[in-house]
Parts: C-alpha cells; structure tokens; sequence
C-alpha cells in the first residue's frame, strides 16, 4: 500500500511550491515511490481529529500502516532511510549528511523563516523597516557562510543527498526577497536542485492542487 | 579513542547549562561513553581552521577519528544510533522519535531562540514591548500544543529518548523568562529530564569548565 500524506486543500503560497508537502513529495518522486495526498482545510487542520496525529496542527503528515509521522524533515530523513537514493552508503558519509539535514531545518531556516514571517505579519508596524535592517545581517551572515562551504561544488557533500533537498528547500523560502541572488554559487545550487526530473515532477503535483482548488 | 566535542571556553550562559554542547554531553552521559573536550575562545571559533570542521563558526562539533559532525541535534542522533539507550528498538517507535527530534530543533526551537534573541538584543529597542506582545503569544501557542500533547505522561512517546533530550533542552531556554511554568505538565517534564544522573554528570562537567575560566 502507498503512503498518504497531508497536504493544504489550498496552499497559502498559490502553488509556489514552498508548503512543506513539497519536501516530502520530492523525496518519494526521488526514489520513485508512489504516495497518496489528503488534502485539509485550514479548518481540518485545528480539529481534535487531526491534532491526534499532528499536535501542531500543521501539514504534511506521513501514514505508512499503523505508522504516522509528522515534520517534514522527519519524514524526509524517514524516506531516505528506507529506500536507495538519498543517503550515501559509506557510513560517516551518511553521518555527515544527517548533519547537514539537521543543519539545513535547524541552523539555515529559523532564520529565513522568521524574516518571511516578518514580511508577511508586520510589514505595517512601525518598526519593520528598523528591525529588517537588523534581521537581514543575520540571513545574509548564514547565506555567506553557507556560499563558502559550497564553493564551487555541485551538492553540499559529495552526491546530491536528503540534506540538498532540505537545504535547497529552505533557500527557495527566499525567492521574493531576492536575498540568494547574491551568492551566485547558492543560485546556481538551488537551481541544480530545480531541474531535477523529480523536483519537477513533485513541483507539479502541487500546482495541480492549487489550480484545482481555484478552479472550483 | 574517545570521541571530543568542542565547547566554549567561557560559555556566555555562565555555565548554565544552555550552550548546545550540553545535550551532547547528556546524550554521551546517558550512553555511558567517556569523551574528551576541546574549549574554544570566541575568536578561534571564526577562525578559518575551525570554519572548516564548522562552517557556521558554532560549538558543538563532534570528532570521532575521521569523522567530523556538527550540530547539537545531528550529534544527538549520531550517538542515539550508534549506542544503546536514546532511540527505542521497534521500528515504529524509533521513526516517531525521530519525528520529535526533528520537532524539537525544528518546531519548538525556532520561535523560543527568536523569542531568546531578542530580549538579549533588542530589549533596548523602541519596538521591543509591541513586538514581543506579537512573539509570546506564539511561543505560547507552541507551548500550549506540546502540553496538549505530554498530557500526564512521563516523556514525549513511551520510554525516555533523545527526543526527550533535545525537547527538555528546547524547553530549559525559556527558564528566564518563566513562560513553560504556567504549564505545569511540561514544568514537571524539564524537572524529570533534570532529575536524571546523566543530565546532572553532564551539566556538573560544563559548570566546572565555565568556574575554571573564572578562576583563571
């Protein structure tokens, strides 16, 4: 039997791709894995019923059987775990790229999350322009950091990996700001990631359910 | 060869216990493997021999012969899979645990170091009491669904694991600001992950780091 996943009914970024359904859709498409979608309203998501499964109240969730799972990262880790293609095989191989998933939802998207919250919740308060001059420093130290450990290398560590999926994930989150297109090495890599045949075909997949939504 | 973590040689917590080597030092602790510790002034720790091992210039990393991890929480999980003790063995049981190791950097973290950062830099900011008006309803939005969810149970999922670990050490940042103690479930949970001889070898080893420093 496939896996289910959750999903929003109507994605709050229009089909951009930058709900975090996207992740795991592209991990499966990657190692060619078959799934389901339940899709949730806004409404659906606050409800006991699934806040048994998901005590945050927020998509994807992953059911394989009995077994249910939740955070996006999680699930990818949990995916790569089972199936060949987005884990090396040499063990501190491995290691280091568990490091770099960690790294990619834990030290790269706190701070790139909390400036897209900004924009979207306090741009009218009266201290959003200040407090953007503080917060942009600290996005563009990681980008900076980030840019010279890639270098000119394709993928963070050796082969593309569950960890340059996450990563490349997070750096899409600031598209609208523009804020990579200063680290061409960083451009280029999320790029990379893009014209993968599977990120393609996940990218897809979402965008049918937006358009389907608003089709109705 | 035991394995070494680096740390700071004068953590600004003051040898509270907050500084991220301390779940690597419970993790280690709780399995009952010795290590070494190399301390770090704040300038080596930009310094480009560190950004190697480091690329964000941050303690903890973690050496283990040829093999070089960093982040708290990609650390945690290295030791979690490679000794007894921090993971649960059924297969199931082990992926939902993963699922709240991944919570906890991920979900909990990223709104309680926000909420962390700016009292520490922004307290004397114009905008600081409006905005943190904002910020704590959401630190406490999280808090209310991870209390929901512990209800009268001891830890997160069945036996104590490394998901317990890094949650208690999510929840101990809030200690100054007292906002976990309005509940109380989640109260008696950092006292329980407090209360065991691994956490309390682990915090009386980096308290003595920080009272040397002092002594010097």
């Amino acid at each position: 039997m496939n896996p289910t996943i959750t999903a929003f009914e109507t994605s709050p970024d229009r089909g951009q791709g930058l709900a975090r359904d996207m992740r795991v859709r592209w991990a499966l498409e990657e190692v060619g894995q078959p799934y389901e979608v339940r899709l949730l309203s806004f409404k659906e998501m606050k409800e006991p019923a699934y806040l048994a499964l998901q005590p945050f109240g927020q998509i994807p969730t992953y059911r394989e059987g009995e077994l249910v799972l939740f955070d996006s990262g999680a699930i990818v880790f949990h995916i790569a775990e089972h199936h060949a293609g987005l884990l090396p095989s040499d063990t501190n191989a491995r290691a280091r790229a568990i490091t770099w998933m960690f790294t990619a939802v834990s030290t790269m998207e706190p701070p790139v999350v909390e400036h897209g919250m900004m924009k979207i919740a306090e741009s009218g308060e009266p201290w959003f322009e200040p407090r953007m001059a503080l917060l942009e420093p600290r996005v563009h130290a990681r980008l900076a950091q980030l840019s010279a450990h890639l270098g000119d290398a394709d993928w963070l560590d050796g082969a593309f990996s569950a960890a340059d999926l996450l990563m490349i994930s997070v750096l899409q989150r600031l598209r609208s700001s523009k804020l990579v297109d200063g680290y061409p090495n960083l451009a280029a890599y999320v790029a990379r990631g893009e014209a993968r045949p599977a990120y393609q075909r996940a990218f897809a997949a979402q965008l049918a359910v937006f358009e389907a939504s608003q089709a109705r």
